[in-house]
């Protein structure tokens, strides 16, 4: 997954996208950069490893002058996490520097590159974004807007895009919209960005949400929109409600943790534990869904399980490397809290189920009477090839287990999952309008032919996931 | 403030002691450091200004052998920010290497210091930690123990020490019991540390917290209680309750989640808010107080206030330096939650309350209609010389304004503190015990003359602040 | 200008390069970088800004495996100083991983570059060297070989390239033999280099030097010539001889330091300066001229500079900007030598004349009765656009200056040059096989269109210049 | 061995100790450290590992304002090489700052530290520079002059001193006058050096040497005799003269370049090699030498051996680690200048002998047909405890071999060295007033007792021996 933020005509632009990666930081961490334009259509840009404040130090901003800029943050695969990777990804073409920074995955990436070096293009990258770039230069249009549509009419697959051209900003959302993408107004200028959160850290005034297939360009402090791409059955990843987006930001018209409150009342209400004493989240992504659990049930909340927040790259020695010391790192139960208790713990969703597991374990050994895990999604059967980086298929707690076995494997009183239909009901809005394909199966666009399964797997949950609030 | 930890008797004693204090982090953010001794009794350390996790990497941590360990984190003043005031201190003296992790602060360092330089003593550092070690260097007694009270008879104020000399561990409280200090077991060896919660996060058993005046010694994973020190009544700071531990941990006996889920009932008793829609917490230091405050009162309990945990050393441009921009970058209003509502917001404590008149300007421009802030504890009035970095009287918002014109400079609809008797109350037990001079102006030790004002201020609360969970 | 080095069949290659770099540092200070191929095809790389041992740290070159590599160390103009023009470039193209080296400068990259970039190529760097990687990628022709010659037959200017696709090697000398190129053989592979130097250092066997327009192919430990590039008359650049390359290597059939020894003779045969007490050197560059010098005419041979080799990126302080302050830190005069003596001073060339008149500023100081400059080459009056970074005319102390002039300028009692026939003489072999534009305005191929002049210029002589020995 | 500098009332002291250091970096690479005092008393100071332009950054260096600095570059054994070992010394004691740079080393050291740590005084460091500081600390004078006098007279062995106490400089030379300390002038200021190539390369005009015994004051830009120390019989280091100090320096009184240019002529007549085709040196160290051998005996001088001057931190692979790998990568013989010769190679010194039987054999390799070998001093026979590094005993090639037995160990048709009588004669003026200990075994102080023998032994020659040029 990734966070993009682009600025247009407003000064100290790479500043403003400095602050806006920041506040993006939860959708990658993996790797950073900003690149600005300055008035001479200079090019600066700074690219790294790592989170944002690491790599783009106050000295490095200080070499990013213009009022035009784009920034992504990087959340990847185990494989590709190089430098080179590192977006936005910048080249020199005959129209002068393009930058681009995308979210979102290509289904026909593979296919596309290869064509493209069989014709003699050289990449420098193993990033899917880089054929995009590739496909505009090899256009043969002659305007850049005609040569970006001959290759997004090549591309397929999930696509939310911040591209300058010069000075010339555009933002694209693909048809089937799997990306959030949204614009906002500061000092007579434009930014565009991942999630509104991104927009209230600058103070910028949010304007609106793009729609599938819309396609804007920003020159000069006018706003304009370009006709939209050829239409295709909506398909919002559901999952940025339910786990990927911060909840202070609102996401295909929807306030997050107005959603995830409601995920947790119909959580309570499909799956009660009445004879229990107590709910707490596994925080601090189920906190809106315990509070609302709390709410809908009438069960006392609590506060649990602690989180220490000073997380990061903390050495963790051989001794300690099994999972219950790496849990044990990032939680803390409150024994006062548990001891004796029956309890109910709610998640947002069960990916591997091994970080759950040894929890589940801590808070058994803190005293826990009972324990009741209430899932606020569905179980994960797919992978996602459309730009989160789930793990293979056999990794998947839920791939091929009941939720009875799940429940025996994790040491469960009981465990219960929200059904497809409470969470979609519970996202609001037009229910067809979702891709839920990690949940049902139900692909919107085929995954790619080397992509079935067997796939070098990528974790979905690294260290640092907990860190979104 | 400091957070100490020590190991005696138990293999990869650094190991232990890094991830103690990394859970101890929240008392320190400053420097932090680590000494460990090996079985030749060499010793071995390092320290830096910084996290633990960027002082201690991996390849210190692997040069850092033995079986006992004492490790630092250091939270100062700014004048003394330097590394060479890094703990824990290391000296060799005439019984061998000795090191010193001391949590709290001297009355009379300033006079010692000055006898023991007047004598050809010679300083490394400015901090009082390091009169302790000269004190013990110049004693005429044979043996360290000896040595030690020598110096402990002449120091006055609050400390919590672990020492080790070779490889023989001291744990040490002082007679008033400012500061806490528990001590754990592990694989046959002991743990001793400023909260349970680094007991935890290495899966140490708690064996109990040392009293006032307490003084172990540890040795060859033996333990034995020295005469205690000469008895004075107890001062535990209730400040370690209100704001300073975690809430995982017991300190003074009492469940610091429980005894701040007490503070918010009694808050919301004192002082209800019966017209309100909602209440909600500064995240995550009030969480607790939120939470109670909600139960007893019966309010509905939200999430109004989003944090970012990517904080660290973010760039702030000097464009953004004004306080409001400080704020909003660790700090997002939820709108959904707030537009429309009259709302009550729970805080700890108020400081200078700079952060908060920001943070209630961002709750109003997002659209709350009354904002009635409580506050978990009552006005501080006066600065703390026990080891909390309070800033000077003149800083303080509540030094020589009333609690009206605070409400007036913070543009409130109504504010109201906890009062003494009440926090007392809910900390529990003796509540003759504790100290709570910032509060009341009750100092039981005298400040030392060249404190009594004018003091060079450091900050109570920085950047990092509210990482504490 | 630049230097390379490239291993073929023999283990541990990029420890091998590693040395090769260091010992041709002399070429090239500015980037480093090191790529190797392992067994299974795999790239390993690292590149970086500096000098190798400060790019290729231990930890690096341990992770670059395999019996093939190639290296280069760079030296360029200011404006291209930066990381992504560090070579050895590497792309992976239809035929694999291919890595480029290239010590020269082609005359009409601009051209085909901007054919190359309208035709969709997109550039990562604004190297020339990477036009020639393009030129490849873009071939029709199915075999590497027959792409390589393809791009060949297209560029134009100085070319000495050292390249892999996939583990086979190619070293290839443009046919006019701008700049050296020398085979070695190792342990059973094949090792190929800017200078003899290099052989030496990792104790390899010097086999022979390529000549101009030879072509060769090495691969599992065989080697073998493959045909000529259509041949043009040799154009050996005499810089190499006169400044450029190390004293112990072995350039264009002659050793560099019987070379300049012949220059330092024929320098004195043509100017003597009979009635002085001694003659010294600017060390280190001129050692040999020097001596050459003080052997033809009787003159005693003195050390009348002392260098400081510790140089480097020394800070010099805004005080000490002056160009005297800043000779002053590298060279120190020994006044017992020079005080109330008539000296010859031998110097190899004068480009700008700048730090000439600080030196001799700094030798009348020390007590100098009379100076006379021998310069062991003749006045040079154009810049080189075959790969040594001159600057512009403009720059040039003798571009429009007649020797009258520059020995006023520079403050002598007489300045005298070598003339370009005795600087050819001393040369030796085929006098008319060597490239001498820059001192004779004679340029072989015609300078590109965009640097007839104005050119932003860069400096022949950088701070470093006279590490080499 | 070390390199010290001070500056008093002279503004940017700092910056002028910076380059004064740099000038000394040959006396000392392993640390380097600056300390300056401003205009409030207010002490600044940087002190790290590595040459002093890694060390004292532009950074650094703007953050040590004041008119009066101290530097220091320390060359030092093995064993302590730490950080904590790092000079200048700084303590703060009851009249302030004091900074204190020694060049030399006290030989009852070891008693003194172990007398003062009984009495309660803690040590940070291993040096025995830090004795000094304490005997001043704990020296129940009043005044800064007696307490420093006090220490002066408890002190034995070899020690130049630089010392800061507040703003006052005081400058000191052991009554033996073992180390040189040369004083000048600049901008109404004075700075102190240990040698003369300092004063120069800032510019200042050299004052004059401090005599053994002397004691200066300099203070607000005024210069005072203090009454000189107890007089004791003279013992110049002769080895300052053959070997450490910079050619174009001035020591005792004696230029170095011409008294190595007489240790070579004195050679040349006591050692010809009439038979011999050419001479030549090992550089930089010996050229002088090896100048004079050709000036007396008429052989011709060549270069045969060239250094790389990028000489450093380089990594030496295993498959590298010989000795005669390591020896390649700093000289290559001039093949052309070797082959089929009968060649003399003058040397400074012979230590352990290893390097110089890998440049034996690299010779041979070249071709030589015979080497002879000529070393500009006698055998050194043991250990010196004034200063230098030299190794234990055991270490020393001639501690118990003849010279018969080294020319066969090295693998020479001759060797022959320079004896104790020519050598004094070539240092010149009064001939008693040198030490000669490790070549003579003439102590002036008994070796401390710790040391008569088994020394854990340092090197004297490191990697980076000749740099010196």
């Amino acid at each position: 997954m990734c966070g993009i933020f682009g600025v247009s005509g407003v000064d100290r632009a790479a500043e403003l996208t400095y602050s806006g990666l920041y506040s993006l930081q939860h959708r990658g961490q993996e790797s950073a950069g900003i690149v600005s334009v300055d008035e001479s259509l200079h090019v600066h840009s700074r690219r790294g490893m790592g989170l944002v404040q690491d790599v783009v130090t106050p000295t490095a901003l200080s070499e990013l002058p213009g009022d035009t800029a784009v920034g992504h943050t990087r959340y990847s695969t185990a494989g590709s996490s190089v430098l080179v990777n590192a977006q936005p990804c910048i080249v020199n073409y005959h129209h002068g520097p393009l930058a681009l920074a995308h979210n979102g995955n290509l289904t026909n990436a593979t296919q596309l590159r290869s064509d493209l070096v069989r014709n003699g293009s050289i990449f420098q990258s193993s990033s899917d974004s880089e054929v995009i770039v590739h496909l505009i230069a090899r256009s043969e249009a002659r305007e850049p807007e005609d040569q970006i549509l001959d290759a997004l009419e090549r591309i397929e697959g999930a696509y939310s895009l911040i591209l300058t051209v010069g000075r010339t900003l555009y933002a694209i959302v693909d048809p089937r919209g799997f990306r959030p993408l949204v614009v906002g107004k500061l000092n007579g200028g434009y930014v565009v960005a991942s999630e509104t959160c991104a927009l209230d850290i600058i103070g910028a005034e949010r304007e609106r949400e793009l729609q599938p297939g819309e396609w804007l360009k920003i020159d000069d402090g006018r706003i304009k929109n370009l006709p939209d791409l050829e239409p295709k059955p909506h398909r919002r990843c559901v999952f940025e409600l339910v786990y990927f987006s911060r909840p202070d930001s609102v996401v295909f018209g929807r306030s997050v943790e107005a959603t995830r409150r409601a995920l947790g009342r119909h959580l309570a209400r499909e799956h009660p534990a009445p004879e229990c004493d107590c709910v707490f989240s596994v925080p601090d992504s189920s906190n809106a869904m315990a509070l609302g659990f709390a709410q809908e049930s009438g069960l006392a909340l609590e506060h649990g399980l602690i989180r220490n927040h000073y997380v990061g790259r903390t050495f963790i020695s051989p001794d300690q490397s099994s999972r219950s010391a790496k849990v044990r790192i990032k939680y803390n139960p409150v024994r006062e809290v548990i001891n004796g208790k029956r309890v109910v713990v709610v998640d947002d969703s069960l990916v591997r189920g091994t970080t759950a597991k040894s929890l589940i374990q801590m808070i058994r050994q803190a005293g826990a009477r009972e324990i009741h895990l209430r899932i606020a999604s569905p179980p994960i059967t797919g992978s996602c090839y459309y730009g989160i980086d789930t793990p293979t298929r056999d990794e998947l707690v839920a791939s091929n287990r009941s939720v009875e076995e799940i429940r025996q494997y994790l040491g469960l009183e009981s465990l219960e999952y929200l059904s497809l239909e409470s969470m979609l009901a519970a996202a609001g809005g037009d229910q067809g309008s979702y891709c839920h394909a990690c949940f049902s199966g139900d692909y919107p666009i085929p995954p790619p032919d080397d992509k079935v399964e067997g796939d070098a797997a990528s974790e979905l949950i690294p260290a640092t996931r907990n860190n979104r609030p």
